[in-house]
């Protein structure tokens, strides 16, 4: 598709480049913007720059957040003794969506992937290390996709963590082996938290 | 769907504020821009802020455009005495996107609906009338999606312009009736542009 305008061309490029949107629906975002008010392009580009030049990794789980320690770290009303770890942000809002867990996280931003070349050390393992070994923590649960990678890499974590002795489990395999926890249903995924095991590994 | 940080809260709801995306898909739009480098985001907005400042309407034919005459208008090696009417900007494209037609264009800006209360007033029709009256054209032909509304406004259009004689055509009804001629396939509508057929008010 060709346009004589090449501000439209670069537009739709610019919205084509996202994933999952074509040029015939990038064009329709774009003459649905020239449709507004110029103000709510503005507002609109306003938002995605401040977002993503304001936008930080929690210095505590490595959360996306606003300020160096997240909402959620910085929440004292939240259970500080019950540490929950994700592979990525997705996954810690969809289970922040469940309404069902109220503790800490700690996002590893992966998981452990031999194919792809992810070691342990591409992992924030060692900061979860580092707040085990400051105590209060009681329990920690991993909340990784139970596929093979994220099977190796819960028993990888608790067999690094199994020296401080503390509490490991996992949530509840009510997600099918296989499965992706993102697109868990609530229910399914806040019961999963709810009725967590306890984890050795052996 | 509530997120701890007030950043990625706008950029969601700028992202779902577009048709067609839902919070979900608005969060992985935001996600993915959070994992490429700062730049994609901030040549992103630039893209959308610089199409919605700079574009304007072609001033003799109201096609989108970037300067005071659109680059259809502009070429000269296009065929001055053919104007094809179309309803909007979206169905020039699919037009354009042929490659059957080398002629120019007038935008009426939508069609006669008394439902929606558009009447001839709401329409670029004075201004095609203008350009009727200052000679060169041989042949109008009216490239509207043959609906109810879409024959109402060939039928006025037509009429209105009788009286100075130029040839008004109609593009062949290949496209089914009812159908919607933005999403003709480009063959079906690139022959019915070539096989357009003479049109009288009765």
């Amino acid at each position: 598709m060709t346009f004589s305008s090449k501000l439209i061309e670069k537009a739709v490029e610019a919205f084509s480049s996202l994933p999952g949107i074509g040029r015939k629906t990038a064009l329709r975002l774009v003459l649905h913007l020239l449709k507004q008010d110029k103000s709510v392009t503005e507002q609109f580009a306003t938002a995605l720059r401040t977002m993503r030049e304001g936008i930080r990794e929690c210095s505590i789980c490595h959360n996306l957040s606003d300020d160096v320690i997240c909402q959620i770290c910085a929440d004292s009303r939240r259970d500080g003794s019950l540490v929950c770890v994700v592979e990525n942000v997705r996954d810690l809002m969809a289970i922040e969506e469940t309404g069902q867990y109220r503790g800490l996280y700690h996002v590893l931003g992966g998981i452990i992937s031999p194919i792809e070349g992810i070691g342990p050390g591409d992992l924030n393992i060692e900061s979860l290390n580092v707040r085990v070994q400051k105590g209060d923590l009681k329990e920690i649960i991993m909340a990784i996709s139970p596929t093979i990678e994220g099977e190796t890499t819960i028993y990888y974590i608790s067999k690094y963590l199994q020296p401080l002795g503390v509490q490991i489990s996992t949530i509840a395999r009510g997600v099918s082996f296989g499965g992706d926890l993102e697109y868990a249903d609530e229910v399914t995924l806040g019961r999963s938290i709810v009725a967590r095991m306890a984890y050795t590994a052996k």
